[in-house]
């Protein structure tokens, strides 16, 4: 049996996120609930025909292209999930580095706004902002909700830190927040709560950063929590 | 913002299914669950460390291009779920005829073959013989499996009609599977149970046919079953 070997697919939109680079995007859909974002269809794709109906959908399935990465031919990857240190087929985990570089997450989805290019707002991101999205299903859940599967590498969500705030950032925070169209707190919690650290550091002196909406959180990382210790 | 807008995909191998055309492929994944099929990853694919670990999985979700299909740029279609009548938004079906023609499959996960090409064996499909493959991830539950997700086009699976077999059919098809590497029984009664028919077609003194792996069934419709007339 022959086919065709390769084929050119085109986005539909972009997504808008929090997440101005890959640091601090959760690892999977639906662990930050309060992470939000907004599909843009493109023109070609903003005749509201093409989402009637759409809201007859809590949940979506968005296909998408890993654009930071790009395709890869190696055969293995080291999960984090796994302490980063054991190695894993391609097709046996989620890993954005793949030979298609595909993604797929399912969302849920808030609300669609028709009148110039089509917004599909969702919740549950976990995508960088910018990235190119190629078709969007619904979630038919007597089809897509596997009550007897099992996945052995990962049976539970990630464990979640505790997010503390020092008196300074929610003050900082405070400031921003009211003079812009941030996330809210929830979110930026959810957010840190995974442990947003670059993968396999363990260091409880070390502030990190992290970008979200172009908002800079200053950061430690101890045992069991997350301490923001300021927002600019 | 702007990202790149087309993206060249090559598929990483072919699936092998019952299905010799689109006739008789079941409407959805998982709903014919003896209809089993075979991922043959080409030759670059098929190092075993690809799929190091897979076998952890006991669902997978299968990307893959409706290839007989191709890219549509019609806004909307007409489920045969809604009667064929009523037209909506492609984004919100899993219809073919979508501007990427990306499809997405949850299937059961058999066994891994190694040696030679690498050889996923799979079952509940409900992909035509020879679709190209371009992704396999592992069904992770407790991120796919979405409790509270409804979807209002389709909370049900579609009905099934009972199946009759004549004496005759059954007779020939005892000759021909004793021949050959057949799909069993109970495989051939899920998928024409799925009523195979054309859409819209209603007519209950015509004889209809459908190849499963070169093995042609005839059969008549009537209210609520499907009766095995031949097999040849």
């Amino acid at each position: 049996m022959t086919t065709a070997k390769d084929f050119l697919l085109s986005r539909i939109g972009v997504i808008n996120t929090p997440f101005d680079s890959k640091f601090a995007v959760p690892r999977q859909a639906r662990l930050a609930a309060g992470a939000r974002g907004v599909i843009v269809l493109d023109d070609d794709y903003s005749d509201p025909n093409f989402v009637l109906g759409l809201e007859g959908c809590t949940h979506i399935w968005v296909s998408f292209v890993f654009h930071l990465v790009g395709a890869s031919d190696k055969p293995t990857v080291r999960p984090p999930r796994l302490g980063g240190n054991e190695r894993v087929g391609v097709f046996a985990t989620r890993s954005t580095h793949r030979p298609n570089p595909l993604g797929l997450s399912v969302l849920k989805l808030d609300k669609v706004v028709l009148g110039g290019r089509t917004e599909i707002h969702v919740s549950g991101v976990d995508l960088v902002s910018g990235t190119p999205i190629l078709d969007i299903k619904p979630y038919v859940p007597y089809v897509d909700s596997v009550a007897d599967a099992t996945y052995l590498m990962a049976d539970q969500p990630p464990r979640t830190l505790k997010v503390v705030w020092t008196d300074q950032a929610r003050n900082e925070f405070e400031l921003i927040s009211a003079k812009l169209n941030l996330t809210d707190m929830t979110g930026v919690e959810q957010i840190l709560a995974q442990d947003p650290r670059p993968s396999y550091h363990n260091d409880e002196a070390r502030v990190y950063g992290v970008s979200l909406e172009g908002i800079e959180f200053k950061f430690t990382v101890s045992e069991n929590a997350v301490t923001i210790q300021g927002v600019a």
